[in-house]
């Protein structure tokens, strides 16, 4: 069985991976949004759950929250968090469901709806002031969908003054994180298109200000882990959204697309320094439409880890040797050759060293929790995308 | 001023594009349906605002029913279309929004799911004897998200099984019209993905099944206009579902995205005998999710009106002659030149000789229709996808 | 360490792959070859080089030729293949580099060089009967570069002519197998761009006319096993071109873009009975630009084989189980669960068993052949692209 | 017919586009070069061409030159050029056709090759000096093919540095370029591969460092007029290379494959102060792998300004309203109106009032030119990619 040196276990053992409390309430498609039995119908079921992810992975100990979505008395929500092992994390705005944002939100032109977005990320700093919460999200909807339709110039503008009035209410310990989005909801222009444009938005900001990587919102073919490597380099790489796509922003499971991605995703951030550094979060982002919420979280939380202790297992002299050499087969073999170890069973052991179940998966089926849940939680309304 | 030529204007004063009942109900993304003021709360009024596409362009004497949608009697709508001036045209079956669909319907290996989605069929055709339909489309949303979840191969075959059902129970005049798309809204493998998949499963069930093209559904870069030509030739294109997109299936208005493509694909229309020949229906397929329905689907219309008296314009003689000299730019030109010249004037100028507004969109603005129904309909619950 | 069955091992035992001569040769892109010490200067050469391939993998038995690249007299060439322990296979048909095919050959409007074009298939022919090949493989460079510069239809028929001509001519024993390619070098239209068109080309010949896969011929997204799944359903899968890519057709070593995709493939051919049959051919085709040649080629076929033994770990009945309960994160699970297993120590220690070596990269890279050639191929004219 | 008013006929008058030398010469795919009659053998014969296409335009007052392509004694090309009307322009690097650039040059691990290729472009800017160019332009072709090849991060900050030496090395007046490319001739990783990175890249130079945006090196679907947006609001749009593609970096005429798209762009510059600002220069790069090369650059030019008259007729005053009251339908009918107007009977008719032909194809095809050089330059070695 191939060992997981100390070094390596060090890394792991401090591995976390915040969750969206989203990915606990149902979701779907434009074409249907499914039902799931056990679907929380308020933030602190949310909690709950997500709370079960670290408890049988002890990867995930806080939980993100978004804003309408989950509002509540955010005192309450932190005891019942700390009752339950987790903290609360990351505060996501909403700027995409209210009808006044049918045509923008920071970059709207007309002032007193730029101005609610503003001030509706203003009562985020609030929440993250009540929560604990350090990093503030801003992922735009934010667009057009015909050409001609808007003065994407004016936009971008509009959208420099908003954030840096957002950025100046931000505490000393706090940061705004704005994400990036190649399309969708809008389908000609988006306003944070790509990387580039978020790193010109937050340099200008300052130091409190970063990108956020969502990993499935690129174009075709888009070389992902090349931006994670110049992202780190230029100091501005903030936080991830993990979750994997086959097409479009598809919020499938993080690796279950494209597990080969993930490795060399997760080598550039091990090469470039941005392994358990907290100016980079780790986040999912995901969306289990067809399949049970809680298992999907705690099968994604696994394969960041078994991709992680892969991208460890690269053998950096070796590689380093054969690349100086331009030994072009050597250099990809040896990176292959980590990939293709099979790290779940030394995983497996070091989890039953640690007190933790060998198989999560298993150790989660066997607890009835999902059974108690469905057969609980009747009545009410599921929580899902806009409640 | 450029001239129509007799000619022309025979093939264009017999152009007839069908309106999908859905456009006028409210659409969105996964994040948000935005309403619109007016917006139809049933069948009728849907009718009527279809009626008004027509009234303006002469151009859209159908409309299409979706089921269960529009679900109500029939012998009533018939005569409401009729008294609209419009007919009812093709049924479209839904097999996505079922609970027990959440994992297949035509495809399902759930027998007694199976069979509910085909006797859903045989009730639609059971419609189409009542609205006097000739084509039943079928779209399907089956697939599965993750690899492994399914059996593809098995699920093919019992997608050529229930068709085989489906297409016994047909009229002789009735027609069964298989549509494909890329993805979405499965995320991993889709059961009718591309237009040899269709053409494979309707090929082996008999002369009355053909295949649909929706111009949205295809991967990035496909060459469109090749399939047209194909299925032409291979005499299986059925119908047209028209709309544009620049990422994925946006169902943004015709040509809004590439007006040179809709160019390109009317070009091997009228090139393959599909123009005006009944075999090959044209139908929109679109939603407007930001922008007033009734006027976007004028827009649509004469949209795809202006671009099929652009490939008309072709000098196919010239043409052909530089193709046979192999002078590319020649060739080139000549194709570019139709696609160039301002045939607006022209149809504008050909409308008001028939009667009808030359300017469509602003007839229908300066009517006051879009006012009214704003404020009459008032109370109970748009119609919208899933209503 | 992982156990394979003795089912498991007598498929992979069985197993052959097929090596292309050209991928020997010097290979580039539009902007540069760049030059390889040792490369083959004739078709010996290369053959002696394959032979290479197989002396340390047992899995590269037969050796594919592209005519006229690899003209000679074939009596020598069969009984040089023969004395190296490979034998001659597949014969590749090349219309693309002459000046009279600039705009097409079997499409070509010109009679008389699309009679040229079909001579040079028939010539193929009788090398095939010199050879002892069974399959004719045809790729055609087809298309036009803007849009009107040729007549898509009629290229499309004269095509379909021009097949029936050259499918008349086979023996009984031989096949024709047409490859389907999304784009390049025609950068508009491709007469064959994919596998519709490919089917129903085939599907019009005859029962000795199949399709030929290249795994990178695709448009960005294609779901890949699907549609190996369906010409295994439609009888029509003829041979695969291996290779892989993140962007176009890049022709990169198997396997190396995306590990997951080719599982998934190979998958679909074991689950289609596509694996060992001999219908199915297995052919690499691939440019080692950058890397040397006959390690490149022996990475593959192990890339290849190695693929093949986790597609045969499938629980299948573990995965059927799950499929028909709709349980997703299980089928995926199972699925996976072979894809993450590390088999190549259990096919190290196989090929030990066999008199293999258990490393074949390090066993050829210990033998000095590499340094050989190098130092004896001077002079002459390296082979590549042309030559 | 359509007017074009004095303002707008003033900025055709100024508008300039620079023509690329090796336009003139053959080119291809990796599959085949075609070679045409007539074809340059050397710059001197390049100069002479690219004089047509500027007799016949007024559009096209300068040729940029490739280095080392068109090396030669630069005072004898200098006056050569005015000898033709025209003058020499921006200097384009090669580091991609010497053998020891097989790994990289500016990137490259080796100080010796990276201070060769360093040194390549103190040889360019020397060219400068003699020939009074202003711009610099570097394209990098370095990446890598495989996963694991090479370290992106490191091979990031080399460019750095390699740039700042050469940056160091321009004179007052003169400028760096620096071009982005997604993909090709490197199929794993680019090291400028967007838009951000190159961005990022000269930003840390200093104001004399500029991005190239060539029209044809995005991801699928990429929204370019959006970057042309912001690179102009952020001041580092330097220059244009323009052409047009459906698939890759296809290199055809600018306009042939998505005119809409084109205008889009042109509007954009417009919009942000970006036509005929001495900033932003405006050049081709193109290949004419089938079409008669002086009659393609012809082509190209006129696209080129067709489309920019049509981006000039925009209503801006009616879009502004029309975008201020988020009329989707109205401001879009307002850009597109522009676009369909069929601008070339007005620009005939002033090309006319100039002294220019009205039909400058037509007039270079009466000409006898292209007969003169297919007579004349027999004998000899045709330029093209790589002399």
């Amino acid at each position: 069985m191939t060992e997981l040196s100390p070094d390596i276990r060090a890394e792991l053992e401090r591995q976390a991976i915040e969750l969206p409390s989203w990915a606990f309430g149902n979701s779907g498609t434009r074409f249907r949004v499914f039902g799931t039995p056990g679907t929380p119908r308020d933030p602190f079921e949310k909690i709950a759950d997500a709370a079960q992810v670290h408890r049988y992975t002890a990867l995930a100990p806080t939980v993100a929250l978004h804003i309408p979505w989950d509002m509540c008395d955010f005192d309450d929500l932190r005891k019942h968090a700390e009752d339950h092992d987790v903290a609360l994390g990351t505060i996501n705005s909403n700027t995409f469901q209210d009808e006044d944002y049918k045509f923008g939100a920071l970059t709207h032109e007309d002032d007193a709806i730029r101005q609610k977005a503003i001030d509706h990320h203003f009562a985020c700093i609030d929440v993250m002031h009540a929560t604990g919460s350090r990093d503030l999200k801003i992922w735009l909807a934010e667009g057009s969908n015909y050409p001609g339709q808007n003065d994407m110039r004016a936009r971008q503008d509009r959208l420099q003054d908003s954030l840096q009035q957002i950025y100046a209410r931000l505490g000393d310990d706090q940061r705004l994180v704005l994400e990036y989005k190649f399309f969708e909801p809008a389908f000609y222009h988006t306003d944070v298109p790509d990387w580039g444009t978020s790193y010109a938005q937050v340099a200008s900001l300052g130091d409190k200000a970063m990108v956020c990587l969502d990993t499935g919102h690129h174009a075709p073919g888009t070389n992902i882990e090349f931006i994670v490597m110049q992202l780190l380099r230029l100091g501005k790489l903030g936080s991830f959204d993990f979750n994997s796509r086959f097409y479009a922003d598809d919020d499938l499971i993080v690796g279950a697309a494209d597990p080969f991605q993930l490795f060399r995703i997760l080598f550039e951030v091990v090469r470039g320094g941005g392994l358990n550094n907290p100016d980079v979060a780790f986040m999912l982002d995901q969306c289990h439409n067809i399949e049970d919420k809680i298992p999907g979280q705690i099968r994604s939380v696994l394969n960041v880890q078994e991709m992680t202790a892969r991208a460890l297992l690269v053998d950096r002299d070796a590689l380093a040797a054969a690349q100086t050499a331009n030994d072009v087969l050597t250099a990809n073999a040896v990176f292959m050759d980590a990939f293709y170890t099979d790290v779940r069973p030394a995983l497996a052991a070091w989890r039953e060293s640690r007190g933790l179940p060998s198989d999560p998966m298993a150790a989660y089926a066997a607890s009835g929790y999902q059974q108690r849940i469905a057969a609980d939680r009747v009545g009410g309304v599921q929580a899902g995308w806009g409640a």
